[in-house]
């Protein structure tokens, strides 16, 4: 997304030590060992044998548990910063690897899915961790529609709810979805794209910790979005649009059904950034 | 595949019958209810409500029971041919639609998986069967080769050792190398395809009924293969190269490797045939 983002500010130190300061309103640890930038941070100063610190002033403009990837960006932007001052010697994919390290904090699991379209921008497909292989896949102009209900959904417990074991049936099923719409982004088929866009599998186990979450697709598809589900595990949820006007009318829609709810919530509307993470 | 190929050759006659002779070594019922070409032309008959009838000869250079799609071959050759005398009036996916009532007769099952690349030329995904939707994937300059052990599979034995339950992590896995796949295919990333080219689900399954598959495949691979696996329900091996020198090479590991079996066996060497059925 080009927006919500967060901005991060990193200064060299002559101490060989990581000093993190929070400019926002969220109560982040700024202990480096329990910070996720730190710790990212730290994993590229160890691989990089620096013999110097840095200093990090972090202004979170996504909120933390959104399911939008709150922690992939601040440790992508920690390490995509500091390899900038330090020569630029990463790779792209070497710096998901290092920041994948900080992600681990936030999440518990060694998992590249949101560091990688964070670091590499657009549309990336992680088909191994282990070791890293991450896969751009080209896109047409597309507009995403969030929405996050500011209710808490342990990462944990959204683990925890989906089947260790799925009817082979409905893998296929998946896989067909999933190889079509790998096929519409590389094609720039956005009518493909909108009949792809169908996951039977985590979704219908999940949605049930997201409240209207039927409610708000139907309403979302109904005012033009070609498709969408769950961001992440949640609570946000995403819509794409193939224009700003249909992503707008999304929001418009998102914003009807969920001022009935008494939950609060944000929404944003943005294009989808090609780039990733920009050195300012 | 540009070859093997069955060649079928249609002739309007007056009466509304369909008379099918067989021009081959294989002894396929020539009872048009029972004939894979039959039914499929009756299909095709039906919906065009045409008056006339068809007599049909068919010349088959693809072996039945092979696993790479000879009776897809009859049922679209057939349909395509008599399209063209009526007048051209199926679209392609149509033309899928009514092939598949003939490959009912063969495998009993509506799937279009060997019948869509049979009609569109290249590599096709069928996203879904009920309604037919198939997706065309561009692809790079690809040579397959082909190992025909003459034993039988049967296609219900190979379908009842399926697992129907299969473990989410484990399709995660297949998720990802599918859409990593198709990206390669569409990017022209032969090194990617060669490491998407895994299957973990069905593979390891099937191939126990398939004479030295492990020996077979890891010598294609060794002769530079990009990668492959078992074709349809087997008993066919595929593997894919990049140049025809690489799929010679293959063909040659395939030959050292299966002599020593006791099984008699064909190869075979083609590009990937961009067009599907040709009408000469």
């Amino acid at each position: 997304l080009e927006q919500p983002f967060d901005e991060l500010t990193l200064t060299k130190i002559p101490e060989p030590v990581i000093n993190i300061v929070h400019r926002d309103e969220y109560d982040l640890p700024t202990d480096p060992k329990r910070n996720v930038a730190g710790v990212a941070l730290s994993a590229l100063m160890d691989a990089a044998e620096v013999k110097h610190g840095f200093e990090v002033e972090i202004t979170k403009g996504i909120k933390p548990g959104s399911g939008i990837g709150s922690s992939a960006a601040s440790a992508c932007g920690v390490v995509v910063a500091a390899n900038e001052l330090i020569g630029g010697r990463f790779s792209k994919t070497e710096l998901v690897g290092l920041a994948m390290e900080g992600e681990m904090v936030a999440s518990g699991a060694r998992h590249a899915d949101n560091l990688a379209p964070c670091i590499f921008g657009g549309f990336t497909l992680v088909r191994s961790v282990e070791p890293l292989d991450i896969v751009s896949i080209s896109f047409p102009p597309l507009f995403a529609t969030i929405l996050h209900p500011q209710i808490e959904i342990k990462t944990s417990e959204a683990r925890n709810i989906l089947p260790t074991e799925i009817s082979l049936k409905k893998a296929v099923v998946n896989w067909s979805n999933l190889g079509s719409l790998v096929a519409a982004l590389a094609n720039g088929d956005h009518d493909l794209m909108a009949r792809s866009l169908v996951d039977q599998i985590i979704e219908p186990v999940r949605k049930s910790l997201i409240p209207l979450f039927d409610e708000v697709k139907a309403a979302a598809l109904e005012a033009g979005a070609l498709g969408g589900g769950i961001s992440g595990s949640g609570p946000a949820i995403f819509m794409l649009s193939r224009s700003r006007g249909d992503a707008e009318h999304v929001e418009t829609a998102f914003t009807e059904v969920y001022r009935t709810s008494g939950i609060e919530f944000n929404t944003y509307v943005s294009p989808i950034n090609a780039s990733g993470v920009r050195v300012v």
